[in-house]
């Protein structure tokens, strides 16, 4: 198994990302693009990036604000994320770039591409495919939902697969609905998974740490999900 | 492979269900329930059924009405239903007795039940849990989620997966709103599966010869929510 940085360009701002593959295997294989959550590319993204490569899949985990930085602070994770959501289109250029960069890799087959993201990661992942990126898949964990651009009849290309918890504040029953409104009048292929006593950042095995009360790690959720998106991608896949 | 009929009774009625195993096993394997829909004990149910069996477990699939029988006529299934809603207590006990009459089955290991159920009988499925059934789990699919008895408390020992099509009228969101609520009050173990472009009957590959505006098959719901139900039963099996 292989895992390194590696740089990728948005405009001026370098970004540093996390790629891991299995080295042993020469084919063409399925890429997966991974979205991190609102405090930077860290350990958990990382590690599911490895997950991936496990499974066989060419992992990409993003960089969301540059030189691979983490924040810790609630406060400036606040910041940071609503000076990336303030232009709709330069948030999606910063998940574009880095699907770009994952798929020119040698090890990855350009028409199998997915992409996953948890939280503020979700929502970039689901940006791409309001935009219409070529993806066979999108899966979000505790992802937000909301946009400023939502999608127009035709335009999703990748199949949707929503996690969220029944009980996570910042993705109410009111985004969810709303959320399912919008894919169903663009003609989407979507599911929506609920997971009942489940709060945000239900995947995130260090949650606890963080001291934040709306966030909190619930390890069935978790495996369930996970469960959820390989049976996803084993479908979504199945095709050369 | 043996599928054979299996008489049980519930008082005075006698009931005609369908069993279906492997008989070339001889260790006791976990049992599934299967409880169809307000049409009786078809084809649909007793191909689940068959289907089970050929993934190991032993299935019996149970007869709502008695002596097997099939209603066709849309207004002769509204009644039959009424007249087993009716009686909550009456409802439960047609279920129960299907589930005691498949735990005493030597092929059966006690400890590890389950029960599914389509439309209707989704609604017995629910049931069985409301009433504290000792399941280790319930399905549904495109199963009635409303009650005239909330599970309380500690009440629900099954952990609950619903599969739901977001098109069907019968299931709309604020059905599926109140059970979430009714689920997360009682503290049970729940999940929802929520299809985008999904109506009632999703599984039902002969639902178009019934002409029913509301009801229609979908391969793709049929075949992610048979895959989310195999996945749960590993789960939830996997202990002994």
């Amino acid at each position: 198994m292989k895992a390194e940085s590696i740089e990728y360009q948005d405009g001026a701002v370098t970004l540093r990302g996390y790629l891991a593959y299995d080295d042993a295997k020469s084919d063409r294989r399925p890429g997966i693009l991974v979205m991190p959550g609102g405090f930077g590319l860290g350990p958990n993204a990382k590690q599911r990036a490895e997950m991936l490569a496990g499974l066989g899949y060419v992992a990409l985990a993003g960089d969301p604000y540059g030189n691979g930085i983490e924040i810790n602070d609630l406060q400036e994770v606040r910041q940071a994320v609503s000076a990336l959501l303030e232009d709709p289109t330069k948030f999606r250029q910063r998940a574009q770039v880095a699907l770009d960069t994952l798929a020119a890799l040698p090890q990855v087959d350009p028409p199998r591409l997915a992409a996953i993201g948890y939280c503020l990661g979700g929502t970039f992942a689901l940006e791409l495919a309001r935009a219409g990126a070529p993806l066979r898949g999108v899966v979000t964990f505790h992802g937000g939902l909301e946009t400023q651009c939502p999608a127009g009849l035709g335009q999703v290309k990748a199949k949707i697969l929503v996690c969220t918890g029944a009980d996570d504040p910042s993705v109410p029953v009111a985004h969810v609905n709303t959320f399912a409104d919008e894919m169903t009048k663009a003609g989407a292929d979507w599911q929506i998974v609920s997971y009942g006593g489940t709060m945000h950042g239900f995947t995130y095995a260090d949650a606890a740490s963080r001291g934040i009360a709306w966030i909190a790690y619930n390890q069935l959720a978790d495996k369930r999900s996970w469960q959820a998106m390989r049976s996803f991608f084993e479908e979504i896949f199945a095709a050369a």
